[in-house]
């Protein structure tokens, strides 16, 4: 089931059609939380080409369209410019708390693996 | 970064070795979800002939040992059963609430589903 759109415009699970289990997989991937987390960071869009991935372009491309089809993030064409917003309104409405829970879990981790690697230097 | 253990002991992360990516990759299959709720509603531990999955006991193994060497469950074996028990404690010292949110989110994507399918019947 996804939402009719007009031409060029791509495809995304309507709100109801998203699953849990593919959410925590789209996020699962340490690319994919890195993109969430700057986008949960943003009041804004974001192009793809402004994420640094440190993965080629085409797998940049496999990682948005994860993050799109599980219903985690919204994408849009404006010009050439694919833009990307997160789709927290939905995800807190089916899903309530846990979109915050797993930002808050990633800054945690983030913490203490840069505090873990500042003890080993 | 795995625990000391006894000889027939398991593979364990130790809790500042459990990661966030890959405690969402075990949560993320629908059979693996069935097994953390399951663990997460009884305050004992359970065998793995408890589980009544419709997959093949391989299938089933391979599951648990993604539950185990991601941190979410611990395995012990208690004679020739291998017993299975949340590692809720971990979990939610490394990620406050996070656990309870999915479990949270499974329950009302259930509730959801059983819902739509009673309205299809």
């Amino acid at each position: 089931m996804t939402e009719r759109e007009p031409s060029r415009a791509l495809a995304h699970p309507a709100t109801g059609a998203i699953r849990l289990e593919a959410v925590l997989h789209a996020l699962s991937d340490p690319i994919r939380l890195a993109i969430v987390r700057d986008l949960a960071g943003t009041e804004t869009e974001l192009s793809c080409s402004h994420f640094e991935l440190p993965v080629t372009k085409s797998t940049t491309t496999h990682h948005f369209r994860v993050l799109r089809e599980s219903g985690v993030v919204r994408q849009t064409y404006r010009g050439t410019a694919k833009m990307n917003g997160l789709r927290r309104t939905d995800l807190d409405a089916l899903f309530p708390g846990l979109l915050d829970r797993v930002l808050a879990a990633a800054d945690a981790e983030s913490a203490r693996l840069a505090e873990a690697a500042g003890l080993r230097a």
